[in-house]
């Protein structure tokens, strides 16, 4: 992939990992006695890049935030939890504002130069006069150590926080990236969103470190289901700083390729996080489709799987039955011949061109109980391989999904 | 809609009720002791028409019927029970061929005028030693009240048998028209599909039989889901062999609208009938999109919503949560503007403008207590409606789905 050596270290501290970057998580009230409110903060001007949610009912915050990200600089994140700021029309619009003008104001930094996130209740105004007193709060917490804390504080339905990092050594220097993210699914009837914020010290320019977060996304985010659903918050930013010194990466070469790699690391491991954390969920289930035609092809395929719900019912239910692998793959729109493709559940080889061959329930069955369920669908069609993270359908999804309110 | 005055009568007899129908169902061995194969056949030559499934693994019968059905002429559908013959392969191409030359032989029609259609496990081989002296006693039991018998013999895990019928009259004259179907979502693990089989004794062309096929089809089977899943066996035909005398509709007019309008209520009804029976479902959800900027934007937004798990758990669970709902239509390809959306629980206004407003909680619980839930969404942005048909996602629709083999 890239001439330049380098090696990969797992480091802790997050988001705020990296160097010159600080975060802070603490109550401010919107959640009754729980981190409600977090807050990252770069020491130094950086660039930014962001994706955001296909839905076509987006959020307040998230329209704000998608609109300063393309100036591609900021240096600040401010993230409630508890209410989504969506459906809220123009008040929504002028909480969100006033969000970034109080954390800028206590950053001492331009406004132009926060962004702001949210995840929680739909259609209900977000508590100023909670949440303002608690940015000052989190502006006094700042702290290099803050990244746990900070992640701690973006979680709703989660039943673990999230969050990686990663240092890389490569012949022209060293540079580090951390992430954490938030996301069940689209889960607790309002309480909905994944969200994702990924720092890092190396220097990148902006349209560069756009392009990176998009393959990343493609790749990562975009691979997960929990239940289909698109909130109308979801987010991924990336804050790049540059601390960790050396030229800026401004176009293509090695040294992108180093940190694209890096970056969709970053986003796998979170988004395989928030696909293990499904709500209700008991296992990981991991969709590999390989040899098919192109990318697409097989990233179609691989999420049309792990999509399904029959799948989903019969990981659960820890039932071999390749019909309906077979099935979900040909209502996806990859280009295949259904009478070559090949399906195995772990290393047990459960259907052969299309069609049944004689296999070991018992061994299926044994692969189907593990926590980590791997499906490969092998197209026999060209060179290509996709991924796709999911996770079982279980009573408790319907009874989480169900019970909510009454 | 026409000029033409008329009135629709609901009668008996299901595929039979129309002139010159007969049909059978017996039992011939592939589902314990319970019928699993049907017969239908009409006494003089007919017209054609069928609807198939978009799933790119499609099996034997449903290749071999799609490939006849361009001819535009049939008299005569078998249908199994029990086995899909799906990812079998040539052997299941030989065994499709095999069961429509011996109803040809056993009906002294040529082998051309046979469709064939088979609901069940998938990748298992038909037990043709089972079928075939099965073909035969369906043959011998065809008559003109058999509509029911073979309404019996095509379900699978549907917990009701499906089938209606309707007597059209207008100032040119009588007929009837009516159809069985099969289906409770693809479902149970391999005893997948959606089948539906529609009679009348109109004379009407081939061509303008698949045009008013495709536009009912399009409002009322495909507007139906139980779990987002297409079938490797999804079909649908209709046959018309004229009995009811009269000129054959062979061009657009009010005759074609009359007929056209007739054969979507009728596949309406069934479709209704699919979705709730869907498996594990309590109720029945009825999805309603009002002034649409187009009928396509209508149809993308109202299938969203009943295709949304969160939607189908909050149904289940009597949440009145209108968040999950917008969330759904926002994330359909439809175009609106999220601003304008009001949403309706039964007669109760959960929404307006997109926006939260107060209504009674108590009341919208009672509408969603009721075995048929309807969700009405104005978008205020043009003229067209939509209606989509679900059911609620429910514990049981888990447990038949995980517990199948185990």
């Amino acid at each position: 992939m890239t001439g330049i050596i380098y090696k990969t270290k797992d480091i802790k501290g997050g988001i705020t990992a990296p160097e010159g970057f600080l975060a802070s998580g603490v109550k401010c009230g919107c959640k009754n006695n729980k981190q409600d409110l977090a807050l990252l903060y770069s020491q130094t001007p950086s660039n930014v890049a962001g994706v955001f949610t296909k839905n076509k009912v987006k959020a307040a915050p998230l329209v704000l935030t998608r609109k300063r990200v393309k100036n591609g600089t900021g240096r600040a994140v401010v993230i409630n939890s508890g209410h989504a700021n969506a459906c809220t029309g123009e008040r929504g619009m002028e909480d969100a504002r006033y969000m970034t003008a109080e954390t800028a104001r206590n950053l001492n930094i331009p406004e132009m130069q926060v962004l702001v996130s949210s995840t929680g209740v739909i259609g209900k105004p977000v508590p100023t006069e909670k949440v303002i007193p608690g940015i000052a709060k989190a502006a006094s917490k700042l702290n290099s150590n803050g990244g746990t804390d900070a992640a701690q504080s973006i979680i709703t339905t989660d039943t673990t926080i999230k969050e990686t990092a990663l240092s890389i050594e490569t012949n022209q220097g060293c540079f580090n990236i951390g992430g954490m993210a938030k996301g069940s699914g689209m889960i607790h009837p309002n309480m909905a969103t994944m969200l994702g914020f990924i720092t890092t010290d190396a220097a990148v320019s902006s349209h560069v470190l756009q392009s990176a977060l998009d393959y990343a996304v493609e790749r990562s985010f975009n691979m997960i289901t929990i239940d289909g659903v698109t909130s109308t918050n979801d987010m991924v930013l990336v804050i790049s700083n540059g601390a960790a010194g050396g030229n800026e990466i401004a176009s293509e070469g090695d040294d992108f390729e180093v940190f694209k790699q890096a970056l969709t690391e970053i986003c796998t491991r979170l988004a395989v996080m928030v696909a293990r954390d499904g709500e209700g969920a008991t296992k990981l289930l991991e969709v590999k489709v390989t040899n098919a035609r192109t990318e697409n092809d097989a990233r179609l395929a691989a999420r049309e799987v792990t999509s399904s719900d029959l799948v989903k019912s019969a990981v659960f239910g820890k039932d071999a039955n390749w019909g309906r692998i077979i099935c979900a793959v040909g209502q996806s729109e990859a280009v295949f011949d259904p009478e070559k493709v090949d399906i195995y559940i772990g290393d047990e080889q459960v259907a052969r061109d299309g069609g049944q061959i004689d296999f070991s329930e018992e061994r299926a069955v044994e692969l189907l109980s593990l926590d980590h369920v791997l499906i490969l669908i092998d197209m026999k069609e060209g060179s290509s391989t996709a991924v796709s993270w999911g996770c079982d359908l279980t009573y408790d999804y319907v009874k989480i999904n169900a019970d909510y309110r009454t």
